[in-house]
């Protein structure tokens, strides 16, 4: 079925190995070239390279059917080294993906397209994930394989039973959280995650010889990894490789495909030239006639777009077979799988939070918001059973782990709890991936300042507009002696500057249960909760059903009438806020105490209700953290009591004394800003 | 030698394979013991386990000598599991360094005290870096292996030739950049860099089979090192392990020793409880039994003192040969290994730099930041053999290889040149660590978005003080078609939001040669410079002899008397407030243009100076990112002109278009700002 014969006899060597095989990847490279060319910018490399492997992947194994794109027991294919865009573009266009039109392709790189330079979870179906940022992918699709496993042993293998497909360059391999994900999938055994590893011995830099020089088999056997290496461009070593790799389904499997990166260009194949600029009119010319490929850009010809096309609808009966099968279960089974699914909390979740609101204010309590945090899952868990845990080696600390939750993830039973190791920005990645499968509620947990080593993962979070949700605990220099490397100063800033995310530091119990429901309730924003180790009183005394930590900031203490000043707090320093508005209040000032536990839903507010909480006078905001940002509230960092360094090793009191975050410094301020 | 017979019979077994070892040890365990309870904080566990392989090290490894602790040539010592600080501080103290006194140790985790949670650098001698963030450890432990090889190959192996040592445990080799960093070394075969891991089977969650179970020594093996395994409480066998990995030149090595955490607490050993709890007076009662030891608190007996004090000075005579050595030297030859160790820059700098600045006021540019700091780097390089340059696989984007470091660091040469692989993270580690060692500048690029990936080391530069260089190119949406994932957004403000380090964005050729040159002065303080894709004019066209740069903000340009407004723009930015300027003067306003390449230099200017610079008129910012942080400087977010969100993909033009940032939108505000 190739169109020509390829004119480079060391192709055409190739080519002979699996001739269909060869042309279908032919309609990939085409594409590939065409919409680089024409955007004049992208990566053609990686897909002339992969395009072999994802026809086998494809054309043969993938579960899939391109007209139920949403299928939710489909197999799941993420594209690890994301900036190879275009071979996912053109097989979603010539499987016959609706959205996948002609003139997406063409406008690649183009504003408004869906076929951005690396995909874009949401701009189009069959996009699983946004990768691009190296390592993320396999870390997310560890995620999805945790998730499927799991979904299955709820519901049962009859509707929930599905691969997870992972591509990935030696990029991702070289990038710590890519060896985080392989050893934590390896460690539980995630048999139906299977990565082809494309082995194409180039990095941007030149050679991978310059950076990297690992026996890559070894290091994933060593990690419990089920490992095989193969040709990636012979159609039929790929298909034997992918069959085995699918039927070990106690490990996860790698294979390894030796390819050339940019196969097919003569003058730049198997060179790092060829991975992230465009070919050129001359060169893709050249490369079209060594692969045998002829007519105009742009253009599959007709017989070969029907087999594409075939392929696309090649699952269509499988689908059918498996909505039969999900019908014949008991409707309460359904009901609840498609509740889940669709990410709709269960009837009764408004009953169980005000169930446990009540309960606080009936018995108030004096506690650290971890603490708080941890009595606000045990209902919360108890009432969702799409709430999966778990803790980068942090559990005592982060307080994540409740009765609900108290099985063990592993190998053998995939339990709600997941121990994912010293590995933040693993499970970060992980989390991604267990929200973007369906199904499931994540949540994890380890110390704010190491929110730094997940950084990035939360910012896809934002990004793909998923509803993780982050624990942070030990939010300030109140963790005390552990020293100035594990207090975070500029953490809170720094996470509050990422567009839609949403941040919430609580203040006390009752916060602390409102923050827990906002990101519950938030499936489509992630949440980070910035929790104390120290023990804060409950401010919130009188019973109400109003979430007031959905506003953002409220006054939540006012003392004599009309204000002089104003003062802002977050988490734990609104107690310490409070105390002094008492103290001034005392030496006859009026003050309004506005508890501020995220900005991002008080700056949602109406603009009547913001001037309102923040009033005219003179305002001082109150944070154990660095003070930038602040501004946004406050007339100057002058105004704002906070750090203006890194922390120090002592116990918390002293740090709080030596670093003037106490009553008398905010009543000097207060004094001294208003002149009574 | 041991005080008394351990009670423990299994103890007394261990004790027997090496008994004045295990004595030695003994004193380690009893003052971390000691030291935890008085805090009660800490983590008494790995000092208690890893006592044995401290005792043997120090005891007949360690070249070093406690009276003369900035022995240049010293081996270095990195604890990469900082938790285990008590291990460190009772070695310095039993050894005798000056500053680490008795009541040091007494003061454990005490404000002011330099004996802090976690190691911190600068604190004591013989602290080599500051560790507790987990991983990072090994990763600088490799930067100070790099450092040590081409310091030797420039100056000669008679006075550079010194090991460095590492101890970690399970968590630096779940964490990702501990996995980057030992792949890198494998990569470079770093002979003499030889890790102890305290193979323990404990994390802070339980055993390590709840998340990690790797074949450590295959995994390592297949990254190029050399492995060895012993009993981590046999003094002889662990002796024999250490001379083995000497032996071993062409390879890093690895000594897991299996440890029991805890070792000697006959209730807690082996248990994550004691990993970081106090063991509290009547279990350190019990295991002080258990091990032999008597006598008071943080009394160490005189004749086990005096062998201590012994090991102290051991290298007295190999210092003092070294000294022999290094002044046999050619003056020319001492004097510049004294001016690199001394982070002094060559006399001839400041010309260099003028002859630079000379240059670009002779034939001004339009370049990219990033080209333009290609052109800085060319004259700075030539001129300081220290600097070393290096890319996490990014070079041909980030331009930061120039003719004088043309020279790769290979596993044969070690050249100035470090291909750091895509390990962004492991980088960012590897150079503090060769800042840590002396006699180097190192600087290393990435895209500026993944700092992120970065980011806890550059937080890691900032808290220890040390003068790395960042160098982030492709630094705002004016990457253009890469899109969203590879366009910072809130990295600006949340790189700012870091205390003690200097973010700089420069806006053309001029002011780039000017931070560099401030980076380059800053050998106490880190340096980021966010550098464009993109060409921009050169703005600063008089010739003048002063770092405007230096002053972090100043009047670039002047349109009429007085101001209506002032723009301040960073970056790519100022060029487009120019052009607004000029369109708004031409409409009759009086416009002062702001450049504001650093707001950490402009905030340490005088009052006086901010106030002038700043103006009284009305104030518009314009960068294209974030706007988080800027009310800093500006009224409100509303005066920022920039992005609310996440970026596109899309050409540059577009792109700046569609997201508002251009001269009209300038313009237009301004206009309405002041009613003109």
């Amino acid at each position: 079925m190739p169109l020509d014969s390829p004119k480079d006899p060391k192709i055409a060597e190739k080519a002979a190995l699996d001739p269909e095989n060869f042309a279908l990847a032919n309609a990939i490279r085409a594409l590939s070239i065409d919409a680089v060319n024409a955007a004049n910018s992208g990566h053609p490399g990686a897909p002339m390279g992969m395009a072999d492997a994802a026809a086998v992947l494809f054309g043969k194994h993938m579960k899939f059917d391109a007209k139920n794109p949403d299928w939710p027991d489909r197999d799941r294919f993420v594209l690890s080294n994301g900036h190879a865009s275009m071979l996912l573009y053109s097989v979603l266009y010539l499987t016959g993906y609706e959205d996948m039109t002609l003139d997406q392709i063409k406008n690649f790189r183009q504003w408004g397209s869906i076929t951005a330079g690396h995909p874009e979870y949401g701009h189009a179906k069959g996009i699983e994930a946004t990768t691009g940022p190296l390592g993320q992918g396999i870390g997310m699709a560890v995620g999805m394989a945790l998730a499927e496993r799991r979904l299955a042993a709820e519901f049962g293998d009859d509707v929930v039973d599905h691969h997870t497909y992972v591509m990935l360059g030696d990029g991702c391999l070289e990038e710590g959280i890519g060896q985080e994900a392989a050893s934590l999938a390896g460690h539980l055994g995630l048999g139906k995650l299977i990565v082809l590893y494309d082995d194409n011995s180039i990095t941007i830099d030149g050679p991978t010889s310059v950076s990297f020089s690992e026996d890559v088999p070894g290091r994933f056997r060593a990690m419990g990894w089920h490992v095989q290496s193969c040709d990636g461009h012979d159609g039929k070593a790929l298909d034997a490789a992918i069959t085995a790799a699918k039927a070990e389904t106690s490990k996860p499997s790698l294979i390894a495909m030796k390819t050339i990166i940019g196969f097919g260009s003569p003058n730049k194949a198997g060179s790092y030239a060829v991975h992230g600029s465009p070919l050129g009119k001359d060169e893709a010319a050249l490369a079209k006639e060594a692969l045998g490929w002829t007519g105009p850009e742009f253009e599959i010809p007709a017989e070969l777009l029907a087999k594409w096309r075939a392929i696309g609808v090649r699952g269509e009966d499988e689908f059918h077979a498996w909505e039969k099968r999900l019908a014949a279960k008991p409707a309460d089974q359904r009901e609840e799988l498609d509740r889940r699914l669709a990410r709709r909390l269960p009837a009764d979740y408004d009953a169980v939070v005000k169930a446990a609101r009540d309960k606080l204010f009936a018995d108030p309590k004096k506690a650290a918001t971890r603490k708080a945090s941890q009595m606000a899952l045990e209902p919360l868990t108890a009432a969702l059973p799409e709430m999966i845990g778990g803790s980068a080696d942090l559990t005592g600390s982060n307080l994540t782990r409740v009765p609900a939750v108290d099985t063990q993830y592993t190998r053998d039973e995939p339990g709600r709890y997941i121990g994912y190791g010293v590995r933040e920005f693993g499970m970060s990645a992980a989390m991604n991936g267990i929200s973007l499968h369906g199904g499931f509620i994540p949540y994890g947990g380890t110390f704010l300042v190491f929110s730094d080593y997940a950084r990035n993962a939360i910012r896809l979070s934002a990004l793909m507009g998923l509803g993780t949700i982050y624990v942070m605990t030990h939010d300030s220099i109140g963790l005390g002696e552990d020293g100035p490397t594990h207090q975070p100063i500029e953490h809170l800033a720094s996470l509050r500057a990422i567009p839609n995310l949403t941040v919430l530091r609580p203040a006390d119990t009752v916060e602390t249960l409102e923050a827990w429901d906002i990101a519950i309730r938030n499936r489509h924003v992630p949440s980070l909760l910035a929790l104390s180790r120290q023990d804060v009183p409950q401010l919130r005394l009188e019973a109400s059903d109003e979430n007031m930590t959905a506003k953002g900031a409220y006054v939540i203490r006012q003392f004599g009438t009309g204000r002089d000043v104003t003062l802002i707090a977050t988490g734990t320093e609104v107690a310490l806020a409070v105390e002094a508005a008492e103290a001034l209040h005392a030496d006859g000032l009026n003050v309004a105490v506005v508890s501020m536990p995220s900005w991002e839903l008080f700056d949602a507010q109406p603009e009547a209700y913001r001037k309102e909480t923040l009033g005219d006078a003179p305002r001082i905001a109150v944070e154990a953290a660095g003070k930038f940002g602040w501004t946004r509230y406050v007339a100057s960092e002058d105004d704002v009591i906070g750090m203006n360094g890194f922390g120090a090793s002592a116990p918390i009191d002293r740090l709080y004394k030596e670093f003037g975050i106490t009553k008398d410094a905010i009543v000097a301020h207060a004094k001294k800003l208003t002149g009574k």
